[in-house]
């Protein structure tokens, strides 16, 4: 079997390295890529094509891990040449998702959850066609929602919700706690009963939300909009803060 | 040495259980006691007193825990008749605890996070005379935070500042998931990263906020009025979403 990555950054390498086995070809290219991306390439164990056409052409399935701006272009460019199941794992709404599928003969809508790097990804696929994908289950634990396009970028989108609105509260509840000189007892009392990671991954969670202020902002944006919902108070208030 | 209690509710119930041992002394008195506080006193191994009066003077450590309403006038009536030091145990801000100061002589301000009756309540203390209650560590973890009364009492509404505000925000990500159909695979993706017991805890934390929607909101808007902070847009938020 021949697996096709178009655009290798860093989740398509891991990804090609959880799944490499005697079984399976992994494909791409080097067509139009960064110098960046050239070299991830070569580090990788991956058969090199002339373009994302031939890698397209050739794949029994076709990843597409690119950016959200330009996951529909992908698919209106290579969409159209896919031999045979076409994933898309990029960070996108449902409604993207839903443009795609246009583009797309046998679309399989795909969200990992947790770090790829990490020890326990997940990867939750959704749509007509996602179990051709099962096999995949034999490489990173895969679970397949629905055959509905769109639910497994909804249900990336869901969780979204929760864990950069929790980030908001993080921020505002620890400064208050700053500002009034208890910030360490604050995280020794919480990690009582969240947990004794809670300070850890509190602190990574401020410090993620912090340093990329503009994207979550945009992000919470967009939550806003695809939902469309008066309910959203805690987003619209996350939304806010971070534009303070 | 003898500890005396103020008002006989769940939590002294649960503290005179743990701080039972032959050193140790309790009373109490039935004076002005619901029906329900005497049930619960004759069912506890402790001696009871004709008179709260009684019960002041003749505890070296006397203990208050009753509802945040009447901490205030109990310290007003009997703070000035305890003979050792007065230990606050009520849910009041800091406020109330710099008030209840002025009437009685050797405050303890005090604050058991996580319930009495689980296994790890820990007790929380502050003020000039909280090294006087270091023996408590033999009976229920027991940590000093400062000399400065009032710090407990914050201590506890800044961790409130967090769950409460925290419960909301899991309540309006659970409704949207509900809403998309996505409510099962929205605690299946969470507990991936946020750990097994997410959905359990979080189940809790949403029946506990709805179902004393009230009150809740009362503590959120007593947070706002305490710390009168323009920034703490995830707890106005927080309070407008129980208000709706």
């Amino acid at each position: 079997m021949i697996i096709g990555f178009i655009g290798f950054g860093k989740v398509s390498q891991n990804l090609a390295k959880l799944i490499q086995s005697d079984d399976i070809a992994i494909v791409t290219s080097k067509e139009n890529r960064s110098q960046k991306t050239i070299e991830r390439i070569e580090r990788s164990n991956v058969e090199v094509l002339d373009s994302f056409k031939e890698v397209a052409g050739k794949s029994d399935l076709l990843i597409s891990a690119n950016s959200p701006k330009t996951a529909l272009s992908v698919a209106k460019e290579y969409g159209k040449y896919a031999k045979g199941v076409y994933l898309d794992l990029n960070n996108v709404s449902p409604d993207t998702t839903l443009q795609i599928n246009e583009h797309v003969n046998q679309l399989v809508d795909g969200a990992i959850i947790g770090k790829i790097d990490s020890q326990n990804p997940v990867l939750y696929l959704s749509g007509e066609d996602a179990n051709e994908l099962a096999f995949l289950n034999d490489y990173i634990e895969t679970k397949i929602l629905s055959d509905r396009i769109g639910d497994a970028s909804l249900l990336k989108l869901l969780r979204s919700t929760y864990t950069k609105t929790l980030s908001a509260v993080l921020i505002e509840s620890s400064c208050l706690a700053r500002k009034h000189g208890l910030e360490e007892e604050f995280f020794d009392v919480l990690e009582l009963t969240e947990g004794n990671d809670f300070r850890e991954k509190s602190a990574s969670r401020i410090n993620n939300t912090i340093n990329s202020k503009k994207r979550k902002s945009e992000e919470l944006q967009e939550i806003l909009e695809y939902f469309d919902d008066d309910e959203l108070d805690m987003v619209r208030a996350a939304f806010e803060k971070l534009n303070r």
